[in-house]
């Protein structure tokens, strides 16, 4: 990394499963996990060590609605949801090099049931401490639609196509289709009260794409290529159920829903080869 | 084969290029190429050998709208237009396995400009002459729609999701996916004047895949898997031009183009590996 220089980070205790570690007590737990509910569920892996209401859960998580099973299964503890932008690509086991910035968005999550602000503070002091670049907002969830906008849209295309950004943006079909479901995703986060004017996002999604991510392979892309789960709940599942919810007709999304969640169901069953 | 036998075809004469057999004189001139209006114009092919009215032009190709360039370029000649389904494999070059039947629907292109009576009563003569299961149509649209029924909603599901048949239709979203694109391509056809059931014809599209075709993979899939160009504008592209011609709304059809088409780029611009 530029900015962290070259290291090695020994964790002080490794263990194989939670429960191996259920008789500690834990100030915060964070869960960094791809955000696969088709998978694992992340309530039954971490609840051997939220015993009481002390314990604050960080979420450090891809998606919309990841919060939802959290707050559920465990309606007295703080959580922190956080969105994070990292340059870092991960060639072999363990070796992880950064390329681009880090960028970490701390939020409240609105529809939490009770108060994190005390343990936000403090964990934004952290990571402050460790010289991360943090931003605070007050609402997480307009951050993860926003995220969403090129998550939803570049993130399908590029594993549908085959294409990495620059291929896309350099293709009109490919690029018209990134558009068009932009255009529905933008709509669902209006009516949910994020009110993004639609062109002005499509561009600047376009635009920014332009600038910083150039010949890149969004992470669904890459985990379908080497026959790994992808994280099409959280990315697409979960914002058109909100639409359905609210009778919203986006055919488009659903379309690429429908494929994509089978082309998952067709990793998760073992017959696509890497 | 099982009703053709093991055989040997030895063509009368093979040429490089038509130009080489300009000129000799043909009464029937078959084309059975892939249609790929992206990579090569069929009417540029064959004009060399299409001196006089005389020839009578057979396209055995997949697709719709392949006759329209055909009959702007050559509109006094007469036009044959078959569609056939041939259950056929070649696992290595020259080396054919005919696995299932072969039927060919040779039928009259209504917007053709002259008549081709005579000459297909003859080819269809020449046919049954060959002990080949041949079935006559008025109208070859008509059967070219519901082809694509098939061809543009299971194909491109295949191809996207990597699934064959069987798999595809053991999957929820993957079915949804095929059905719902069915449903708008039925409704272009049958704003085309091809009055089709809808409901009745989903059913018949699934139930005949179920009973005729499992385990299989579209063409359309197995040019993707091969790196192969694959016949996007005459089972995608068409159905869609003819749809915004009439200003309906198929969103569903129109991203699945927009995503195959690049795709299909993918592959032509030498990016896609095999």
């Amino acid at each position: 990394s530029a900015k962290f220089g070259l290291d090695v980070f020994r964790p002080h205790k490794v263990v194989r499963t939670v429960s191996e570690c259920q008789d500690e007590s834990f100030d915060y737990v964070l869960i960094t996990l791809k955000a696969l509910p088709e998978v694992y569920n992340v309530a039954d892996i971490i609840a051997p060590v939220i015993k009481d209401e002390k314990t604050t859960i960080v979420l450090i998580q891809n998606g919309l609605g990841i919060e939802e099973p959290i707050v559920e299964r465990f309606p007295n503890n703080p959580l922190i949801s956080i969105v994070a932008y990292i340059g870092v690509s991960q060639h072999e086991p363990g070796k992880i090099t950064m390329i681009g910035g880090e960028s970490l968005v701390v939020g409240k999550y609105l529809k939490a049931q009770c108060s994190s602000d005390e343990q936000r503070s403090k964990f934004v002091e952290y990571l402050n401490k460790g010289g991360v670049d943090v931003q605070v907002v007050e609402d997480i969830e307009k951050v993860r639609w926003q995220k969403l906008f090129w998550n939803a849209t570049f993130s399908p295309v590029c594993t549908l196509t085959g294409m990495n950004t620059t291929e896309l943006l350099s293709n009109e079909e490919a690029t018209k289709a990134v558009k068009d479901l932009m255009h529905e995703v933008i709509m669902i986060a209006g009516a949910e009260g994020y009110d993004y004017d639609e062109e002005q996002q499509v561009k600047t999604m376009l635009a920014r794409t332009e600038e910083t991510a150039l010949n890149y392979k969004p992470s669904m892309q890459l985990d379908r290529e080497n026959g790994r789960p992808m994280e099409i709940e959280v990315i697409l599942g979960c914002p058109l159920k909100r639409a359905k919810a609210r009778g919203l007709s986006v055919p488009r999304l659903e379309m690429t829903h429908s494929i994509c969640s089978a082309a998952n169901q067709h990793i998760l069953n073992g017959k696509a080869k890497p």
